[in-house]
């Protein structure tokens, strides 16, 4: 215990600087005011909230358009709701998306399903108009559930799948996709932030070179959809899925986006034929028909009540901008990993990510074999970051939600968690 | 117009009788209270609401329910709350429906995905599981989502398909499935409340043909589940899908839920194989491995929001009883006949349902030519069916949140609508 404290009183004068570094970059955001606009930024047992990538926090205006909703909309309007704007509201939030986070013309992009549910359709979608092409590149350290419904696929349908193995600090390099692409190659599913890392893939020249052998390529843009501008119209992605209830704070659970490239819509088939994807859905026809465009890809019936919260998010990004969020969310994790250097470097804490800014998303991964323990202490504390195993704590900073002293006394929780016994 | 109204006034005595009965009926049920826990149900602008079949009314705990959950759960717990209840909700809530309307022991029944693609996952699941049998039996009859997601599914595998056409007016006999069913059968894909006539299937009776034969028998049970007692149990029935957004009140386009008799659960494989039907989620293991039970049905992250409505109205039907429902439900549906025969059949409206009580579920659908106009006027008044084409005006009753007088004045309003010429 002596020498742990020793340890920490080294960096005794550290920690003052830093807390006023944090005051000071608080008091330089041009974006801090956004930070009222969410519940439970002013609840004082939240000492920080470092794990937006993973649930972002409600906006107060979605308390409002939800109560609204199910007064005035659902609970008066009725089914007469459907004909006025219900339908319409998969293709119009996708268009908000496209618009206003991922770099798409409208048409291209739908809301729906889980993102899981999504990546299915796409992944589905994508194998059968590739025909005599019998491998899948995919990454170890892609998302679970990415790997797993591509598992699924693959075994189903007999595919073979080349997995690349990136260093868990950082992701996947051309230079590795080179080694494994070719004619076999059907397609690519990568994610553009990773999940643990943080690493920020180089989409443009990934999705070149997909296309180089005939390969299309599929994006997890889960980690970056809200916090890194993203080009996916000029980059020429093919099929891209994201997660609504992180950056865009849709709330736990809320619907996934899809993004199909507008010529791909009549070459693939859409494999979960629903009614919702027909051309007219009331008429009752007797067989399918699907509707044209990016509606196609629709399946059941599309849930209204999950695709309200995400639309307040938009609404506040649009307003922010998305070059600002991604001004400060380079500001933010540049300040943790200062923060981790000298707080917690010498406890052996190490960084799991990308020091390179630009080859970082909005959240950091630290390393330290304590964390697993620590997380339970430091929840109940109200610092709440996300451990992932085996002894990774995720810090997701999510800028319009997030402030440079919630960084800081989260860290320094951190350091405090990892100094107490385990007893 | 005279002979219209000459055929009006001479049912004109009928027509004051049927308001006191109306009243009579409305004074004497024993569940009449039940509506005042309706939104909407004193506003004085929604005459008749007549499509509780196609879209539950919110209740008022829905709304505290969920304005709570925003600020306190989702707003103040955040990531925390999926250790706190979250990771339960898709079992624990499944279970509930289980109990409260399916008549199915725990374990068994999961909520998630949109009712297509809960739809789509039972059906490749039990396909994949009947090796050597390439035929589904499915009715021509059947709801569009089901019969598009059965084709797609076929089309794929190669599997043939064994159209049953039943009358417009009732439903799938033994007698239709037994001239198809054999060696080759894999799976009977049946609704046992028909989704236009309201006619209610024989489901024991099928299930245990189909059983004879080896086949597997998937149910739609949305237009049953919640108003007519189901013993899925006792009846032997391997898979059931249903909607929560009809009698269970939870909101437009709310998760679906799924049923699959226990001793599948090892022997059907999940064809989308997602991290929240893995063992353990939040491991991030290298490959997948299904989670026990029901539970590894389960692909994306469940919709917590989605679910927060329904459980208000799985609570209610319990405090009700679903026994005393399915009376008052047969009762509504007599009165509405009996209303339609005397002021609408004059006009030319007949029946597009079962009159045996016994064979019907909680709607009946009411045909004429006149129908399509005439619901866009009825709409804007206040009285709310819905349209089935080509003809077919459905008048759904919701026994807790319908009464009597609201049957009465809507098909009043009805023969107004009818009566009003097209200009």
């Amino acid at each position: 215990m002596t020498e742990r404290l020793t340890g920490v009183t080294r960096s005794g004068d550290g920690v003052a600087d830093l807390a006023g570094r944090a005051a000071a970059l608080d008091a330089a955001d041009p974006l801090a005011d956004f930070r009222d606009h969410f519940i439970g930024s002013d609840d004082s047992t939240i000492t920080a909230y470092l794990d937006g990538n993973s649930l972002g926090r409600p906006l107060r205006a979605t308390q409002h358009r939800i109560s609204r909703f199910v007064d005035e909309i659902w609970g008066r309007r009725l089914i007469r709701a459907w004909d006025e704007g219900w339908m319409d509201d998969p293709v119009r939030i996708g268009d908000e998306i496209g618009r206003v986070v991922l770099g798409a013309g409208p048409g291209q992009t739908v809301v729906g399903d889980s993102t899981s549910v999504m990546l299915y359709k796409w992944i589905r979608a994508a194998l059968a108009s590739q025909p005599g092409r019998d491998e899948i590149i995919i990454d170890v350290g892609n998302f679970p559930t990415d790997r797993f419904v591509v598992e699924g696929i693959a075994a189903e349908l007999g595919m073979r799948l080349r997995w690349l193995e990136a260093d868990n600090r950082s992701g996947i390099t051309i230079d590795q996709v080179s080694e494994v692409i070719g004619s076999r190659t059907a397609l690519i599913v990568l994610s553009d932030v990773a999940y643990r890392s943080g690493y920020l893939a180089d989409v443009a020249a990934l999705t070149a070179l997909a296309h180089d052998h005939g390969a299309l390529v599929l994006w997890d843009v889960c980690h970056s959809a809200g916090v890194v501008p993203r080009q996916l119209d000029d980059w020429g992605v093919d099929l891209a899925v994201g997660c609504t209830y992180k950056y865009l704070n849709g709330g736990p659970g809320s619907p996934a986006f899809g993004y199909m490239r507008a010529d791909h819509h009549k070459r693939l088939r859409q494999p979960i034929q629903g009614w919702m994807g027909a051309a007219q859905p009331f008429a009752m026809a007797a067989h399918y028909t699907p509707s044209d465009g990016i509606r196609r890809f629709l399946s059941g019936t599309p849930s209204i009540i999950g695709m309200l919260a995400m639309q307040d998010m938009l609404a506040l990004i649009d307003q922010a901008g998305l070059e600002a969020i991604r001004i400060k969310s380079v500001a933010l994790t540049e300040f943790a990993i200062e923060v981790s250097d000298k707080l917690l470097g010498p406890l052996g804490v190490r960084l799991g990510s990308p020091r390179d800014p630009a080859l970082r998303g909005s959240h950091i991964t630290l390393e330290h074999p304590g964390f697993r323990v620590a997380t339970a202490r430091l929840w109940e504390l109200g610092i709440i970051p996300d451990f992932r195993p085996p002894d990774g704590l995720r810090i997701g900073l999510s800028p319009l939600s997030t402030s440079f002293g919630e960084v800081y006394h989260g860290l320094v929780g951190i350091r405090e968690a990892l100094w107490q016994p385990a007893s």
